[in-house]
């Protein structure tokens, strides 16, 4: 009887680094397929910021946390290698939360096939979550109109990276902040920024003005961080602000607290906070939007792989770190 | 040659209370009335929050900030004395924005004639500023919902007073948070709140807790002060909120920082700020809103009335204290 290996979480994160010890190994028998049931074998798992939140004690999370001792959530991309489902044959290529798995059984709920021509890290990169998400909250918030000035966090992460280039497209002035120069330079010199501001650097205030020198009127929020403050003050009147990351306060015990309110009124800001389980029903529309820019090649994208399954365990690490460069992925 | 009084603006307000320093005192001739032209006798002038925003430097507030050496820009009622104007005749009840002045020249453009049978008061005191700002972010912000919780700040002020009658008429929990037990008191019983917070008393996160047992939905926030992340704290998932005030802050040199934006991320909130000077267009469908409910008596206000021009220079202090009880109004 053959066997494959899945993971479960068995702890809550604890405001330190996420490790093994959250987690279990568990090795299970390769079941068989019932009728209307089908057997996928992923290939690569998607690791993404919002799997902090899933790991999180229900309190408030969008989605109802992983219940401890089952496999962690995740999505991903698999190959049907047994079926008994009319849907699905054998060499399909699928995308689904399979979660932190070599082997799903599945009957067809929330799976969707994937054209074979398209890259597996293309999709996970660009198609899946953090293109969704980066669309979702540029056109619905952002409301961006040519000739603005958008600064997006975490922008060489993998929805910064592309809320930046669609804002390019437009035509907007976009600058973004990143940690260190080589992703400064990289959103700026491959994916055409107007410029960059490495957040780890000094005199951020001053950098900002410089930068921005018509004021701010659109700011996509990934991180959280100094730059928060000042980017704030920088909004212009009816600016719009998309809250949909905060990663520099997921291992804080004692979030620092945010900026005073008055601007709000003064300058009449729109702050929303966003996820995209909210608006998965949106998500045809939001390919609608995307794919046209991927086609004409406006949307790069760069894929930062882990080896193995068990690397996902430490891999969320690098979020907090800003140590990936790209999309978090984890090859099977 | 007979003259009258105004009060022109001289300095900006330097984070202190506002006093006579600010302002300058004149005597004029009361002047002609030209073809086109009528001369009216204020009555009656309104004392508004947002009028520390109109005395301090442009920089970024919603409109002009008043010009030094001008007359203070306030709104007011009074009566046509002189009219060579096909419109406006001797004795019509006129309201606008005449400012600090027993007297004001005019062609009509944005005076609107008053039925005599509105007390001037309850005009100012409700369907001008006050009940419009109410009513637009109540309607276009809060998007309450019956069975809904709403907590407002500032509640026993002539906006959120409004505010909570609304909400409450159209069948939602409500709690108001005002300064002192007179306040407190009158929300309660007579303007029909659910609960109120004093402010000024202690464990004031028990008492919210308890007063909002489902959370809250809705926030109309006038003043900021502690209240603010401790509402904040509790807000359901897809809450929104209405900045409309921070007057806690307009006389601190160093405003306090505010909340940690996580929550706007996990419950997807939405905060705007607005100031009614940028929906005016919109007034006409927020008094259609707003009249049934004053007609149906459920919305009761009461005036602060102060006697005298003169007044006016330190009577803005008191929204700083909390000191009026009801709208401000300065009798001429």
């Amino acid at each position: 009887m053959s066997t494959y290996t899945a993971i479960q979480l068995i702890a809550r994160p604890h405001g330190g680094p996420i490790g093994p010890d959250l987690f279990k190994v568990v090795e299970q028998p390769i079941p068989d397929v019932a009728d209307g049931e089908f057997l996928v074998k992923q290939t690569h798992m998607s690791l993404d910021p919002a799997m902090l939140g899933w790991m999180s004690p229900a309190t408030d999370s969008y989605i109802p946390p992983v219940e401890l001792g089952t496999t962690m959530r995740s999505s991903g991309i698999g190959e049907v290698v047994a079926s008994k489902h009319s849907d699905f044959a054998v060499g399909d290529k699928v995308m689904g939360m399979f979660g932190w798995t070599e082997y799903a059984l599945s009957k067809g709920q929330g799976i969707n096939k994937l054209d074979s021509q398209i890259d597996p890290e293309m999709a996970l990169s660009v198609f899946a979550l953090p293109g969704l998400t980066a669309t979702q909250g540029l056109y619905a918030i952002g409301q961006h109109k040519e000739g603005e000035t958008l600064v997006v966090s975490g922008a060489a992460g993998s929805v910064g990276s592309i809320v930046g280039q669609l804002a390019k497209a437009d035509g907007l002035r976009v600058v973004g902040v990143a940690g260190g120069t080589e992703k400064c330079d990289w959103i700026v010199n491959e994916l055409g920024f107007d410029a960059a501001i490495d957040y780890k650097s000094d005199n951020l205030a001053e950098q900002l003005a410089e930068l921005t020198p018509n004021g701010i009127d659109i700011y996509f929020e990934n991180t959280g961080g100094p730059i928060q403050s000042l980017v704030f003050e920088r909004m212009n009147a009816h600016g719009r602000i998309a809250v949909c990351g905060q990663i520099a306060d997921y291992t804080t015990a004692t979030p620092p607290p945010g900026p005073n309110w008055m601007n709000i009124i003064k300058k009449r800001l729109l702050i929303q906070g966003f996820t995209m389980p909210d608006h998965l029903h949106n998500a045809p529309k939001l390919l609608e939007k995307l794919t046209p820019y991927v086609m004409q090649g406006k949307i790069k994208y760069r894929a930062h792989t882990l080896e193995g399954l068990a690397s996902a365990m430490t891999g969320l690490n690098l979020f907090f770190t800003g140590g990936n460069k790209g999309k978090l992925i984890v090859k099977l």
